[in-house]
């Protein structure tokens, strides 16, 4: 497995498709840094000694090579590599204070691991074949990958073949004997300025005659046709206030200017059925994700509310106690129903596991319905210090520090340099425009709400807690009382 | 295994020492017939041919006999087992509506052999062979046992021993050679008329100097000097509306008026750091039964209100979909929870296993703040039509039955006998004072969201996500990271 | 004023149209009692030398008479007389601790004296000569109304003039010379079986072609033709532990059995658009209601919550310090709002004062939103002994009375006796079906949040708020500025 | 009156006493456009032809000079006063789309003319005259105020004399001839570098023997001595795409660096009961200013949160209807209270109208605990865009604008421009750091939820609903019924 110096060097070479405000820039432009070092830490935590103990958790035996490979580039084989995953990714997320950013490229693998061993079951295809040649070098060179699922949709209510512009979803608008070339945009596509390759899958259901959409491939991030626009920022502080990191974040608006892809790296044309499966199918790897993620974003809340406490002096006060257990009992929720998931997860013909549609439903909606809500206890325990703190050069100006220092002072058991470092980290975690972006990714990313929630009515049998009512009513059912959702029980545990 | 028969026979045998609205009267007093029928619908599982499937759910093989036996009184020996008491409990309670009435008899004795264990461990003591034989004896006769724990506490903020009446936490007054004399009274003591033992466990953590209160043993529940004082009621609908069961409930305060335990069925006496743990440890169990039991209660309102939606023709309106969605996620959640908890279940020394902390609180703390919210969405799509509708002895009077079927006719594709009979079984579920028993019970029976609050701050760690946060913050730990609330991942799944 | 004594009098006298559970019975039917106790109540308090401060509160003048009347008689002629009768509403309901029943009654005579006088400025109709003359004698007569609006309504999406049996909605079948013959039925009727009217109106919006549907009239409660089939019950203790009251509900399904309704108490017949806005109207006055009983129902409560903390020695916790404040704040976001509903009223042409739309429905969906979370703090400050306390027999029979005095003494300095009463009163309030009862209409009563919903939707020119969006976005709007919702000043308060 | 050109050229010649990130700079600094062109648009709208219809609203007739002057800078004399106050705050508010900068001014003149009179009227002081005299020296130049209240307070839990460093709070160091030396820091201070005058006052409570931090005074913003360290940023975007504005916000840490305040500036000096009560009578104003305010920021949400719907096309669904719902019923709520508020005020020894405090203090509380939940829907409603868009360079680039325009295209009827502009004004709103700072504000400006708690707790008689209880179960009270929260009727409107 390789370094984060050898990802870096790999950036450093590609062609300079990025875009941003105002300028065509190289993957290794500056304000790229801060979701570049993310990306990096999930290099170096594999080597890094603290983590030892951790290596079955970041690390897995690819079933194409049996070669130890980073789990991020892994295919689950069983429940305990769900179960793994999710854990891999609270872990990793924490070191990061956010978003690990590799979610998408193994959520996508694992989709079409499924949907192209189907499409090939179904039509005769040899989408799974070629899947597998490109995961085999995916896997051996130690690759990253994100995925572009979210097409730009336009008219919301309407479907994509009734926009004015068939384009505003990503379709192929010719076939060629050695490729196809697509057209369209893919929106908030996370990290891919930062990562080798492109996962392009579908974003929705699709109807029998909407072919040319149901499309899938993957693709350089910078190959020729893609432009990336990119909206990016990485978060500093002067020296000897350093954050860990810098993190920051990165997201691409994903031109296909009419471009071109081998048909090696074509994994799905036409095919609406399994297009449709696809979409959902990565959806639900991507809910499962957040069983992992959330939790971790919600301890990394609740450290830092604990921290705004013991800063302040109130560690102690009953209220405070109450919105910390709070915010815990939103992260074990989710990651409760998470291994639940993993636990009545099943195998798929294709060999790859999926988690259960209803454990990863529930707990991503609990999350998406309570980010906003640990913000909120975030800032009712830190007090207004985060939004009008001093600014950075004056905690530094021979001017002003006396009085930073002076004044900044509260619980005497906390150095008062740590007191302004505290104060700036939580200004940069909840009163920024990275905040804002993490509020909106809690709500909509992996699916906001109301995604999961038709999902879960989809999933649902209604009848079944309908019968249970009538038998009780008195009213005849002529059906024997049976319930899905009770999980499977592992014999041997 | 014996049949509901046997069981409502030993009722009948047992000494009459219930009190009811003034009057003395036995075991099967007609009152009391709503408990009995939940109790003996647990034996009519057993024998019922459409549960043949759940056969290994309902029933376990004895660890100390090899016998099979009902779950309800089964020692967990694996995390299996505790998958399977928790799905046990949902199915069970979809049969009556509601609360399944045997949990408080498995749950104290499965803490019972642990505390009884570590007595014996650290003070040589003997309880737990004592506990061992009366186990053997209740597993052999399939007996019932409740559990008496809430002590009536006087003055909340005062400790026992503070107390103006010594007696008003449950007490030993009297060691003798063949037994002990105890005194004092537990409260909310379910089921405990319609079971043959009662398991009394102490309350709450108790200080070294008060080891008269540290008191654990099981008592025939119409023992000599025994007195239940009962809140009782059975809910029915006249002939040909009848309801399923008819069920009810049946709560006791438990008097013991210098009551003699011989020393067989002492299983604690004096011990206050067991007596501490035996409290939380019953909790737990109880909690973790919860992960059962309230999801199938919120199953029951589920369906209730996608009944209710039928009836009314509102079944397609979108804020119909949507409460009905919110419904599946508490309970889903709430379940999901209880499955972590069984996988992150250790094996006590006892050889017992005990599940999870931290997830049996918050799925209990979960359910516990969204009860009363499940009644509001259920009186939501009932309309009003349940709190206001004329009384049985009108629906079928010559002079009003045209009227009643005339106008309270609804969704033409129900018939309207059933809509009467929907309506009387919501109004019983949401509307009436078993309602309140149940809104009551989903608040505070297992403790009340503020106890399990309490639970999860004891035995979260804070200091693990802040350091999290310090070190995102640039702010020197010293401590390498590492994270508890992880959970297992089982090598075999 | 007549006294209390002169109102039972005249129940006694009525006809005997009266079913309850299979039995034709009279108006003074005991059952009854804690309904009747309720109006009675009103007509005491006129007469309490406690209540004479707030003499201009419960009484007002006439318009019609100048006579000094019971202001739930009234029309009101200014803001004040609006904000007179919130507050009566507010103090009355805290008399019986719940609804005071006479809300009905003003404010379906406040909506027919805008409805009648509309309609007959636009088609020259006498209905408002005809109501006010029945005013008269309602008020000279000091009688009692409730009103009936709610139609039985059949398949919910479906029309009047689209229900498969068209009486799911009253409607006359058939006009002649000396009046009109009704059919159909009303549901939800509250206090219908012990006041002297029944003012009948439409419960929804009608269409031209829905003229049959277009009927409102007032009728004696006890007329020929009328058959209620009611739920009722009343609430009480034995001797010693008396509840103020007894106190009760009694709901009427009021069947209209070809009923005839002579033209003098005929208020609409055919106009469907004043039958519209006579539905809205009543509506909009019966929410305003709200702002007062809401409130009060919360201060009951509240009352409740802080006498169970005192009984249980908690009231110093910060928790129950917390949840009273929640309280606190509901019932008085909720009368804040009346009071601004009144502030902002407008003089409609027939004279009668019309409470602020907006103000009113915020006010009565924010108590729907909130009514069961009530229950919920109090069933939390409660504890469970509401909900499994001994029955009434056992507090006063010799056998168990020493026990029950023994064991549930808790704050000491609370009289046991005064305990039992506490948890007594809370079990009527929040552990029956009385509490359902409360909790449904609580939810339902004068309009579901759903149907503020769509008043509040109706109302609100969405435009205004996305014009100061757009100008604030640099996008053009061409309009000026303006924003509807900010309420009058008054120019000399 | 004077125009904003008069303003902006006064705040050019001030000392350069602002730091902000290193460096020390003017008043008229570039970063503090922003929050200068708020406190700008308070003078523009005066002259506005378009804000001619709300001239009463705008201005008012001061009580010392008989003069017309901007509302902001006037005393309450009479309930319409404050009515016109709230409303005044609600319409400025909408024109910058959050913090109209100067409820600080207004709230602390108004809370001073109240503080300053009583310590006249306790201790024979003469605070008053010279509050009046510098008074009507404002209101006649038309200058701007903000207010210096809170302490930077050290370790919480300890009171100012308790501090390590008895400097954590604003005190006098020594009193001369000729006036005070003050030393401490204020924080928090929105707007004091582009106002002309700072009113600083305690900040909470005082124990009798902390007489050193009774003290109340005024000062220019420029004064020797006042040393601002400032966190300030404007928000704008690139030509063609303008937002209105553009806006920002400036906050200082104010430190008086050992500064001299003449006596005729000083309105509080030791009298420790005066400055508890000033400290709160400010609060109580502010809470006021709020119940406009924070409406009018609800509106904003809501504007854009429509906006937003219509951008996307999906302005009719169901759910869209009702989050737009509860975002109006949190304004109506807030300003419904606020209108109570006024009702229910009363007139001050000193001639000032005192806001209700109970109203005041739900109406913010509410808000407060809303104010992430607003921005929640508004993030659900809008989609990911406006935390991912491409930056502005982006927008006009010749590279790039094609895809932009292509691909951002939405509702057709919508033009894509201004498709550009709503999700950039969105995201300045929503996902910024500006946003953070509307969010912290919203919870801690004008005391956060907790301090609302506090005051309603201390305000609140909760034995007048414990003996409605108490009445209704039949306990003895011996005290008759009377209730406070009732609100004066006013016998005219």
């Amino acid at each position: 497995m390789i370094t984060s110096g050898e990802y870096r060097e790999r950036l450093s070479r590609m062609r300079p498709n990025i875009h941003i405000d105002g300028k065509q820039v190289g993957h290794d432009y500056e304000r790229l840094a801060g979701a570049t070092n993310i990306i990096a830490k999930t290099y170096d935590l594999i080597h890094d000694p603290e983590f030892k103990q951790y290596e079955d958790v970041l690390t897995a035996t690819s079933h194409l090579t049996g070669q130890k490979i980073n789990r991020f580039n892994h295919i689950h084989q069983s429940a305990a590599d769900l179960l793994a995953k999710q854990k891999m990714t609270r872990i990793t997320c924490h070191q990061v204070g956010g978003c690990i950013g590799r979610c998408m490229g193994i959520d996508s693998t694992n989709a079409l691991s499924i949907a192209t061993y189907l499409a090939d079951q179904q039509y005769g295809t040899e989408y799974h074949q070629r899947f597998e040649k490109w995961l085999r070098m995916f896997q051996e060179n130690d690759c990253t990958a994100c995925c572009a699922q979210t097409d730009v949709k336009g008219n919301r209510p309407w479907r994509p073949h009734e926009q004015l512009d068939p384009d505003l979803y990503v379709r192929v608008v010719e076939k060629r004997d050695d490729g196809v070339i697509v057209r369209g945009a893919k929106v908030h596509n996370s990290y891919a300025p930062v990562v080798e390759w492109i996962n392009v899958i579908p974003t929705r259901r699709l109807m029998p005659d909407e072919g040319d959409w149901a499309i899938a491939f993957t693709i350089p991030s910078d190959a020729e046709g893609v432009k990336q626009i990119v909206s990016a920022a990485t978060y500093d502080t002067p020296e000897g206030y350093g954050m860990a990191g810098p993190w920051g974040g990165a997201d691409s608006m994903t031109v296909f200017d009419d471009c071109f892809v081998p048909w090696e790296n074509v994994f799905l044309c036409g095919e609406t059925d399994i297009g449709s499966m696809l979409a959902l199918m990565f959806a639900l790897y991507h809910r499962h994700s957040y069983t992992g993620c959330k939790p971790a974003m919600t301890d990394v809340i609740t450290g830092a509310a604990a921290l705004m406490a013991e800063v302040n002096g109130i560690e102690r006060a009953p209220h405070v106690n109450e919105k910390l257990a709070e915010l815990i009992c939103t992260s074990e929720l989710c990651y409760g129903s998470g291994i639940a998931a993993a636990i009545n997860s099943h195998r798929d013909a294709s060999g790859t596991f999926v988690p259960d549609i209803m454990y990863c439903n529930v707990s991503r909606r609990h999350a998406g319905l309570n980010i906003y809500h640990e913000y909120d206890i975030l800032a009712d325990l830190a007090g207004g210090m985060p939004s009008t703190m001093p600014r950075p050069g004056d905690w530094v100006s021979e001017e002003t520090r006396p009085f930073i220092e002076k004044y900044m002072a509260r619980n005497p058991k906390v150095d008062v340099q740590d007191v302004i470092r505290a104060f700036a980290w939580v200004q940069v975690l909840s009163c920024s425009e990275w905040a804002g972006l993490m509020q909106y990714a809690g709500v909509h990313g992996g699916g906001s709400p109301r995604m999961e929630q038709i999902a879960i009515m989809g999933a649902y049998d209604m009848e079944k807690p309908k019968n249970i009512a009538k038998r009780l009513a008195g009213i005849e059912t002529g059906k024997p009382y049976s319930f899905d959702r009770l999980g499977t029980t592992p014999k041997e545990l």
